[in-house]
Order: C-alpha cells, then structure tokens, then sequence
C-alpha cells in the first residue's frame, strides 16, 4: 500500500484515492501512469515530495524520491534521475507499460518528453485527464478538510470590515486583509493548474477599475497597478459610491475554498444593490436545483436567464467584457472541473465541490455579488463558506 | 515595430530586446518563433496579455490577442484561437516558418501539441532556451529596474528589525515582513520558471528548520507548517541561541532582486559566527573576482575552496543536504540562467545578473549568511542590494 506521507493513520482514505484514480486509469487505456504535479502527489500521498508516484492497475504504487526527499518505506525508491526509473521497475518484475500515463496538461513538453522516452514503445495517455477525473467528485475525508477551510475563511471575513479606514485605496485595503488571512494561518500560495492565474493572495476590486479586462483566467478583471502583473486592486482611492468586491484566497490546508463579499463606501446605486440581491437570489435557486445528475451547464444558463428576467443581462458577469462561466470545482486547486458553463454538459455526482458566482459589474460603481463553494449532496447544495451576504457600508 | 504596452516612449529598448530575440534565433535554426509565456510576453512587450507574438528573422513582430486582451496597433491581431494564426500570416503574404520555435520547457506539452500542428511541416525548434538566451545578460534598461528594484527591497530589510517582538514564531517574524514588502509596493507573486518553486513571498527559517530539507529548488529548505507546502517557516518559536534568516521577496516592479539578511535570537555559537563572517568574506572575494569571461562555474568551487579553507565545508549551503550551487541568475523570474554551479560554463558577460548565496547551516543554530543581487561589470560586480550585511541581535 502507498506509504502516506500526511496521515498513516488515513491509510484507507489514501487506498480509496488510489482506487478512484485506477477507476479513471481503466475508462482510458493507460496500463501505468507516472505522477509528478504537485497537486496530484498531494492528492494520492497526502504530502509533496521531489519525484513521481509509478501507478498500474493492479500493484502497489511506487514513490520515486529524487534528492533531496527521502521518505522510508519500501515502495519508496530514491533514484538520481527519472531514467533509471525502468530498471528498478524490470528489477521487481513489472513489465513496461502498452499505454502509458503522463500528465500532458500539467508538465512541460520538454519534461514529458524526456519521460516518454522511458518506454519508447509504449503509446502516450493524458493523466492528466485520469487525475481530474479521479479528484473530480470528492471524498467524504477531503469534503470535511474543505469545510474546515471554508469555516477558517469565514472567520477572517468577519473581520473584513475591520480593515477598512477611510480614504484608503482598494489595495491598501487588500493587504490589510492579507494579513488577516496570513495571521489566520492562510498558507498564502493559490495552486491552481495552467499557466493563466498569476495573482498574490486574491484580489479586491472596487469602483471602475471592475470594468478593466485582465488578460487572466478570473471571473472579474482589474487592471493590477503594474504592468507585470496586470489583475486585480489598482492602487485607486475608495470613494463614495463605490462597491467593493473581496475576493480573497481562502487556502489553509492543502485545500482550498473560494468566497466573494461585497461591501460598499457610503451609498451605491439602486441598480447596483438590485444586481447584488440578484446575485443572492441566484445562489438560493442554484442551491436548489442543484442535485446529482443536472448537467453543471444547466446552472450556468439557469443564472443568465435568471440575470435577464432581473433586466440584468448587460451586467452579467462583466459589462465591456463577459466572463462565460459562473463557477468552477475547487479542491486541491482553485480551478478544478467541472467548468460552470453552458457548454460542460457534466452530471452533478454527490461530493463535487463547486465555487459558484453570479457576478455584476455596474459601471462607475463597480462589481456586486456573492461566491460561495458548495458540496453537491442529494438534497442539493451544501454551503462551505457560510457568511453574512448583504451589502453592509464599510 | 512592435507595439510596446509598458512605455511607448522606450521604442529603441523593446527594439533592442527584438534583435536580441532575433540573435538568438540565429544562433539555432528556428526562422519563426511563437511565444505565450508570460515572463516572455513582459520582456517583449512590456506588459502581459492573453495570445501569443510571432516573430520571424525579418519581419515585424505579430501579436495574436486572444479575449478580452485587446491592444491598438496594426500589428496587434485578435483571434479567437491559435488554429486562426497561419490564415493571418498568409493574408500577410508570410510563408509558413521551415523550423518553428515554441516554448518547450514553459508551455504544456499539450499546448505545445497544439501549436505544434499550426505548421505541421516545420521542425520544431525551443523557443524556451532562445528566450533564455536573449534574457541572459540584460539591456541597461533593465539593470536600471533591477537596481531600483534592488533599493526598495534593501530599505524594507532596514525596517525588518522592527518586526520582530519577543516570543515570536518565525511564521509570525515572516508574515509582519510580508506585511511591509507589501506596504511598501511588492507585487507580492515571486514569478519562477518551471513547477518546482511554490512559495508565498519567500522565507524565514529559524533554528533546527534550517536543516530540513525542502522539494523545491530553493537553496536552503525549511520544513513549512503544513504538509502541502514543504517550504520556509515552520511556526516554531524563535529561541535565545538561534540564527533567523531572512530571503523575502523582492518584486516591485516587474523585476526582481534576490537577497538574504540574518539576525540572531541572543547570542549564537562563536562556530555560527564564524559562518557567517565566511559568507560575507567570500562575496567580497567573489565581487572582484567575477569579471567577463571567466566561467560562472569557477565562483562556485572558488566559494567552496575558501569555505573549506575556513573549516567550515561541512556546513556548506547545508548541513544534511547539501545545494550543489551557491546562486543563479534573476531578473523578471527568480530563477534564471546561468546557474552557479560547478558544471556551468557559461563564461560571465557584463550586464548579466546573479544573485549570489554562499549560506552555512548550523546544526541546532541555524541558517548563516548573506545574499545579495548583481549586475557584471567590466571592474567586478555591482551590488543592487545595497545593506548592512553584519549579524545583530534582533
């Protein structure tokens, strides 16, 4: 059995991951898939290792420990380098792989490549899709260590308000709940998979700067206040009229949440705190007719239509430019599948985890709306991030 | 000529950056290169945004904004996919390239696949070593950034002592010093190249945690305070007889500098001590000694031989685990080329930037010695981070 590194009293826990992850390994044809992304070797190990877990459908899987790891246990191997991977698999016996696993979506070309080479004769399967498949609907074990974090994230909400101070600029605002979030025991690092989420611990978006494309893959924009970095607080005063939209990193113990409250400075417009109850008013349904077996696009167009009957279809999701989707699973990463968009036509399965938010971007007022994660159960949705919801003044 | 985003008044600077992008595609036998990492993107253009450029021997450089980038400029494209780019390049009347240049070591290998089957007939080229190539000594330009990257970096360490109180966790050191970078300007997302540097925004390692090894390529470890992110400050109290080093990140600008401090709880062992007085002896051997053409490797065994001629080789950038390099390059990412160890080559040109870390691990102290970013001279190094480099007492 995988010698866990997190928790050997959670043996079983990790031999069922194992089992989810051969189940997705046999709707493909790879016979052996070799595991080397972080999120995945935290997901089928419990810890983060330098190396690769080899996995086949039938034998113990094996840890490959590059220095400097070291974890005992004797289906632990160090080896110096991935090629000398083959022999200590042929030394116990193990034939080469027909179809072999790698993560395509999640290593560089080069590194696959290099680890293709392994078995010259095998044919290449994406693990990457097994692995999303197998982390896709959550454990009971991985559903209670996401209510924790959720739980720890609300907590630093509550005290949200407490940041502000008058005549502060969005940023400003921005670190002071960092901070919070740091003090909280937020480990202050966003895994997420790709190459298209660059950011620090989240973000906070108020008045117009809600209106400004970010060239990343978040749902609101801002336009950052460098040029290197070009997402989220833009360094603007926070002034009377504005909303503020807090968007922070929610991620305490290897999983993560993912929550938005919008406050705002003095009074907003009535069109701004009407796309804000919508938004609430999209949750309640969705929470409801959320249930095992809805294809998750049905949420999607669900929201747009509700959006519309509200007369708010121009403000959905953004206003000069419209995010496709309402949501996203969350887990280990802050972007998981499924996509909560028209298109992802994915049966809802008890224990997913998804992050919905019905967003508005008002112009001159800024961005409105509630994000909450959810676990999908047979009675519908399970709030994670149980906080207040109204539009309070800072 | 390209467009820059940052700063159209530096047209002769991104300019430069093109020849030297083109030198190095020279230098292999890519006649066209297609590039999407963001690093790449900002040394190109100065900004950030979602597509690719195209650039060829002669030809001005394409870019290909995919939503919701959009940038004016006749040589600024929207495509709604990749798949769209050979249409537009032959509507330019542009043949396809024989050899075709793509990110190998910075994209996916399915994105690579992707971009890839555009030109299904050209060789394929890495675009990832001659971006490395081009980046490697840096344009005046860049040295001005660094160094004013350098200097806002250098005045948070003067503030560094202020946040330390007594009966601290050095995970409570850390997050007050986060607190000021970020105050101070730091972007606060420490950009890497590869998958093996996840970390918030640097390091404090105290005591014992020193000798812990971490998985990723930071040179000194520390074991992190939860199992999904081995890295840095552990929690543990900061203990009369400790040493407490500081490498936190420096990022402001869109450049970064790399530098390490130490403080001692109390008084520490005459053995620590003496450590740390090597490390700074040996950057001032090194600061004379790294001239043009001599080969990066040589610093490293010179910093090592002076480190044995003080008895303290044992102890060398660890003390169970041994980093087998004393630094390496930076500049928009933390870990650039050329890499200062033993087996690189690389002969030193002016305007390349180092950062250099001759470090010693005290078993039961902890980690001693000083970091400090810069740039190659024709006299020496420059320092760019600028600081009192002497051991006190917090």
């Amino acid at each position: 059995m995988l010698l866990p590194l997190l928790a050997p009293e959670n043996k079983e826990e990790f031999s069922l991951r194992i089992d989810k992850t051969r189940s997705a390994m046999a709707d493909t044809k790879a016979d052996a898939i070799l595991i080397g992304d972080t999120s995945n070797i935290f997901y089928l190990t419990g810890g983060v290792f330098n190396g690769y877990i080899y996995l086949t459908a039938d034998s113990d899987p094996i840890l490959f420990l590059m220095p400097p790891s070291e974890i005992p246990g004797e289906n632990a191997v160090r080896v110096r380098k991935p090629e000398l991977i083959p022999a200590e698999l042929s030394d116990r016996g193990m034939n080469a792989p027909k179809t072999f696993g790698l993560e395509l979506d999640d290593l560089s070309y080069s590194e696959v490549a290099r680890l293709k080479a392994l078995f010259p004769d095998a044919a290449l399967a994406n693990a990457s899709a097994i692995m999303r498949a197998a982390r896709l609907v959550k454990t009971d074990y991985e559903i209670r260590r996401m209510r924790e974090d959720g739980m720890r994230q609300a907590n630093v909400y509550s005290r949200i308000k407490h940041c502000y101070e008058e005549d502060m600029t969005d940023l400003e605002f921005q670190i002071e709940i960092e901070h919070i979030l740091r003090r909280e025991g937020c480990l202050g690092y966003l895994r997420a998979a790709g190459r298209r989420m660059e950011i620090n611990m989240g973000s906070v978006i108020a008045g117009r700067n809600a209106d400004e494309p970010t060239p990343y893959d978040f749902a609101m924009g801002g336009a950052g206040y460098d040029p290197s970095l070009p997402v989220g607080a833009s360094g603007m005063l926070m002034e009377p009229g504005m909303a503020v939209m807090v968007d922070m990193n929610g991620g305490f113990n290897g999983y993560q949440t993912d929550m938005t409250r919008c406050w705002t400075i003095g009074e907003v417009s009535d069109l701004a705190v009407r796309a804000h109850l919508c938004s609430i008013s999209i949750l309640r349904d969705l929470e409801k007719f959320a249930r095992p077996g809805v294809p998750v696009g049905d949420l999607y167009t669900r929201a747009r239509s509700l959006a519309a009957d509200a007369g708010l279809e121009p403000y959905f999701m953004g206003h000069r430019h419209h995010a496709p989707f309402i949501g996203h699973g969350v887990g280990i990463e802050l972007n998981e599948k499924p996509v909560v968009m028209e298109r992802d036509r994915t049966p809802l399965q008890a224990n997913m985890t998804l992050a919905l938010e019905p967003k508005f971007v008002i112009p001159e007022v800024g961005a409105l709306g509630v994000e909450n994660t959810y676990a999908v159960t047979d009675q519908g949705l399970e709030c994670l991030t149980a906080f207040d919801e109204s539009l309070h003044q800072l």
